[in-house]
């Protein structure tokens, strides 16, 4: 039998994106859309407080294509905060006038490898405890994507040896750290959660990154024979300041 | 040729997904408001009495993401109260601001291994009884997925002889329990019911158990195998007491 | 090359699948609801005496979850009649508080395995023109799905020789006759006619049955190697004198 | 390498698929129905008119099913009158109670076998050319539906050498012929145009045919392993005659 | 361990495919469909103004079929400015009857086979920038159609060998060739910023290349066996000029 990967778990993650209903924005009244830039902007210095005060972590962005418009993640230490957070959104004057696209929920995630270090357990490691309850980078540019491992056949990760496993994510971090500095990465496992295994959210100051990374990583062989991919959002950071002019009509 | 296995089945059993239609709601009058939650508590009120008579359960929790707002879970001793419960849902005051986002149709199932236990029909043993008749636990946090077993190929959980099927379940019931006490598990039979073979739903006190064992339970052969998994929905337990917080606007 | 099964084909047969609109339907004054019941009360009088005249049959019954609120089956001995039964429907008071939700058209079938019995074609026989048009069971439960045979490398239905496909079904066909009594099953091609290759439409007392018969025949290698499954409707038997209180608001 | 098909190819081809919107047409006025009535037929006079003069062709059929209630098949000399057509109708008064359900683009083609024929390119002969500019029947029957060659493992159309598809399809063509005079059968191509490799339209003067004469083939090696099948349409021949009756509410 | 393709990277792309609500726009007012008009001119114009100073550029056609009505697709240095043009489109007067049926996000890529060539990066010549940063042709028809390169046990692009693939797409490339004056093909990369890992947008005087260069092509090994496609897109040239008339009812 094969030996399952123990993970390490850190804050519970909601991606969320939603469509500006253009229309019925335009023919709201001017005072009603001030109610709902304002309903908008207390939200968002809510979760700037939160995020101040270390307990969790958001990020905005605005999505390239018919997707969606707006990108939120949210991090928060306790799935009851994420639904919390999510009905205010929802009950807000701002969402009124936006459209769920899809969401995605799952929980920040670093494998396990070794149970102990020096008699240490890695988990309560303050540079792993920071992994694992991340500030989100106010990089320019987003990328979120799930993925899942492949079990098909001869081509199934779920029953390769630990080692051959560890072997292959090796050679596949080793591509990732190339991108250091350019490229930060959160992975946030969601099987049992959501509809893929994992979640990737990626970060670059130039989102040609997003698409350099993903390509070569494509040619190790963890993405070329065990990675199986869906749907991708990409997205330009949307700065509490520029969310007037955005919505502006 | 193989053996089919025989089951022992219980109760019937409705998931049923809405979200709220928050935009509708917020523009109904609080008097509507009023009594649509007065509808609602009013059924909540009825599931409850058929609870206490063991005639039956329910489950009622948050959804988080945008897949539902609400998961409700009913169990019934036929398939003509489940579509009497849901009919008069449906024409509650509240179901006019409740979209109806997914359902699932399915039955209690037990595997039965052996056919006689000292000459007693397992069936027929107060203990099964129970567990083919389940109060639903109030516990924190619900899962819900369902599942295919494989049949391509090589791997065709249906051309398994009995005695591999069992061992492959035993092994996987092993990684079950060790979990007790942190999830409970419910399977629900729904080939020639609903689109998929099986439900799951599991009940955790802390959701990060959700995570741990769907992800070690995938490395046992019997899930990296013969496993298919689509889609999973994951809340948070909402009170009776707890609706009209939820529904305030 | 293979030789193709000769089919003998009766009557033509619609699957239509509704949901009421609820919202709308409490929304109608009473006048225009009566005035509903009462369009929809003659169409199922009009169905009733075309199955007294054995000019075709219908069914009708409410489906449990949310894929639907009601399904039909009409079956005719023309695809005209069929458009005109369905067109009649679609004009009627009642379809106004109606949405379309699914359809399945299709045609009775029987495989014809020997040319001719004693010098006689058996579809010339009065038995099997009873079975090619039936008058369809008022029994309590109802299951619906349609199935494909697998075409995929080796394990290729359509390239087995009609020895072996024969073989494979009369063993399918043993495990069926367990269920006499208890399920009756109405086989209906739809190969160039719709988009799976069969609809299975299973009648029951129990819908337990239902379960218990799917799941058994997943074991024989005609389903478990051959066999591709979509989605399935359950539902119970709406009987006219019901109709009104299944749509009282 | 694989030497590829050269086709000739004729008109262009859209196959156009509505429903009516009933309620919104049963609330219309008795004017705004005849005025959409009007336009309709002012439309078919239009085509019928392209029709005589050979300059294209057109059919117009009631859908069985929800799938749709109309389905138009329209061929042109260019894509731009196919484009001019289409808009035509959407602008149409009719159009305003019809709601879009699906479109196929496609051309009519013939494979070109052989470059020359006793020194005569076959696409300049007349009888090539009728073929390539139909005339459409008007057959009391229609069935669409678009299909793929597959291209998967061992089973790869596309590797096969010429010969070996000729052959398989000359077995196939046999198939076809006994259906002479029952089914009429046009091949559009819609590589690198529409979503599936080809489309096939089938008339029949008795629907069964259509389900005999695909059954059939399905057993023609060049469907058993090669034939990939999605969606099928099938309807009924409406005559301008009896469109008013159709649409009367 | 496999190398990677290195690629060259131009201008952002949008590929917006939109209907009109002809039902809407024909309830507007006159004066709203003029302003509307002359708010989508105003756009055109801005985006030509942007063309001519070279930074950037962009197409529009009608669609045919039911997929869309519009198609545009944007060329910009920036995904910032994607961004931006994208909201103004939506903020228009014209989106207000614009449904959105369809977007792709992508950047122009060119393979870098060769890291120099005479000491030199080929991404410094004129010519390749020239390519990176296109002026999009105004040719008669467009083409649109989104790619994968298949990963599937032993047909996976990804595990072949650098030299393996430069071989195939050597050989893909001579059929390419042979449609120089009839086709002009633009490849963009989305790998990491969209569903599909390519687009390949077609531009031809006659839209009858696109089934003859995309049928050759899939005789191809490169596509034959490592292809993979979905859905495709294809439309006629629409001028300012003939805008007025196109939406005029």
């Amino acid at each position: 039998m094969v030996e399952a990967v123990e993970t390490m778990d850190g804050w519970y993650s909601l991606h969320d994106m939603r469509s500006v209903d253009w229309i019925s924005w335009k023919l709201a009244s001017e005072e009603e859309r001030e109610e709902a830039l304002a309903s908008f902007h207390k939200l968002i210095e809510k979760w700037e407080k939160v995020e101040e005060g270390k307990n969790g972590s958001h990020a905005l962005y605005t999505v390239v294509g018919q997707k969606a418009d707006l990108m939120f993640m949210f991090l928060r230490p306790t799935m009851e905060e994420l639904n919390e957070l999510e009905t205010e959104l929802n009950k807000s004057k701002m969402a009124e006038f936006l459209i769920p696209e899809h969401s995605y929920v799952s929980i920040i995630e670093l494998a396990k490898y070794r149970k102990s270090k020096d008699g240490v357990d890695p988990e309560t490691l303050p540079e792993v405890q920071a992994r694992l309850k991340p500030i989100l980078p106010k990089w320019e540019h987003i990328c979120f994507y799930p993925m899942n491992r492949r079990r098909i056949g001869e081509e199934n990760w779920y029953t390769l040896e630990s080692d051959a496993r560890g072997k292959l994510l090796y050679e596949h971090s080793k591509t990732g750290r190339k991108y250091a500095g350019k490229v930060k990465q959160y992975i946030t496992g969601s099987i049992g959660i959501d509809d893929w295994e994992w979640g990737v959210t990626l970060f670059a100051h130039d989102p040609l990154e997003f698409k350099k990374i993903v390509y070569e990583m494509r040619f190790d062989e963890a993405s070329s024979r065990y990675g199986e991919f869906g749907y991708f959002f990409v997205g330009n950071i949307l700065k509490k300041e520029a969310v007037a002019a955005f919505l502006h009509v």
